[in-house]
């Protein structure tokens, strides 16, 4: 059943990848969601709407939490649920054509089984099936190296140097060998996938944007939570701090309450 | 004669791509320079040793002022003066082997006349010759679109993060459709090339950091200046804003000193 699962979803990625490339040429229509930062072009929608049309068609009894198509958060702890994002990083793909991904993933009963995410202008397919290991295209994914904060790139979203008052990730700013803001979630978690940055932190995430990759950060011994250590809820907005052991544990330790 | 100068720079330049891919499935030798951010490898100097061999061989006359071994900083406002970067993003380099570049100029009697940003994983070659337009490998770039701050990703150096007070950038960090931060000066203009960002600030860089580019940007209609909004030096460490006309004013004109 997962085989068939896996590729299905391959068949579909690839679907969409070469329907992604054909749009790049055209003019892709935007419009702004909650702010100018936050936007949807019709290339999201028509992604959405056709995954959700192969998953009905070919598993009509199966759920799906689709990024564009959710109206409200709820717990899906039960039975088969896709979760889909069907452009990661939309002001990137809008403005840089590049660094922007799709992004799938299957729970069952609330746990993560299956987990995609598609680099479609590099060609790249990042995926793990529970228990089998990560890979990226056919080759498998080591473990990154667990390195300490200093010797290492850290991926942070934006949003915490628009704050009036300090962050609460100074220590980890100051600390860190290098800070990168690169405008997508999937490509961070992608960087530390690939042993480039070893830590991603984000103050708001919202489902779709990290549950296909907790199933291969799973695979490659990479832990995550809250900003405060807790354990991270799955179905609602939160903050996520996703890295390698050692630093996740530097990071959780530093980080204060404001 | 341009022409002729400008062959042997893609010549040189084809060399140093070969040889830094050759290097990259190599042991890299890290050195920390002042700071562990601050790095340089044994390939950077390997570089900048070809590239002045090269040119004293090729050119005995003229002047070089590269990024290893500058011991001082002058003004070269006479005869002809090669600037080398021999790999700009270093940390880049060692951490994702993407997102560097090689970067070298000629400037002559303290007037840009070549300026070539070589990204080397990528293959593209960008440069400019005075007067004659800026290209893309053999491809002529257009003007970037003269947009708002509001309408575009603006790239940072990651310095103005680690700042404890307010930063003098926090009208653009509040107001761009979006900051990124990407560790690399090269790369950050290449985004403004190709009208993926629109400006680029960083509190501190050195002539080798941005005089090939500033070439290209003359030829592009892309303005620069200090923080302040004062003319650049080109011969010393400064502050940089570069954009395209519309947002470097809106930038300079919410420049506050602290």
């Amino acid at each position: 059943m997962i085989e068939k699962l896996h590729g299905d979803i391959v068949f579909w990625l690839q679907q969409m990848g070469t329907f992604v490339k054909s749009c790049m040429q055209e003019n892709i229509s935007v419009t702004t969601k909650t702010s100018l930062s936050d936007i949807v072009t019709n290339i999201d929608c028509e992604i959405e709407e056709k995954f959700i049309h192969y998953i009905h068609t070919h598993y009509p009894s199966h759920s799906v939490l689709g990024e564009e198509s959710a109206s409200h958060f709820k717990a899906y702890n039960q039975g088969y649920v896709w979760i889909i994002d069907p452009i990661d990083g939309t002001l990137n793909f809008v403005k840089e054509q590049k660094n922007f991904a799709i992004m799938i993933a299957l729970y069952i009963d609330g746990v993560g089984q299956l987990g995609y995410i598609f680099d479609v202008m590099n060609d790249t397919l990042y995926y793990a099936i529970k228990g089998q290991g990560a890979y990226c295209n056919n080759h498998k994914l080591n473990k990154p190296d667990d390195l300490d904060l200093k010797h290492s790139l850290i991926s942070l979203s934006s949003c915490f140097i628009v704050q009036e008052h300090s962050s609460p990730y100074r220590h980890v700013m100051t600390n860190a060998q290098g800070i990168r803001m690169i405008g997508s979630a999937s490509h961070s978690m992608l960087a530390i996938f690939n042993n480039h940055y070893h830590a991603y932190i984000s103050a708001k995430l919202r489902p779709w944007d990290f549950l296909a990759g907790l199933v291969i950060a799973d695979e490659l011994g990479i832990v995550y939570s809250t900003a405060d250590g807790s354990p991270l809820p799955l179905w609602e907005p939160t903050s996520l701090v996703i890295g390698t052991p050692h630093i996740h544990h530097e990071i959780i330790s530093s980080y204060k309450v404001n």
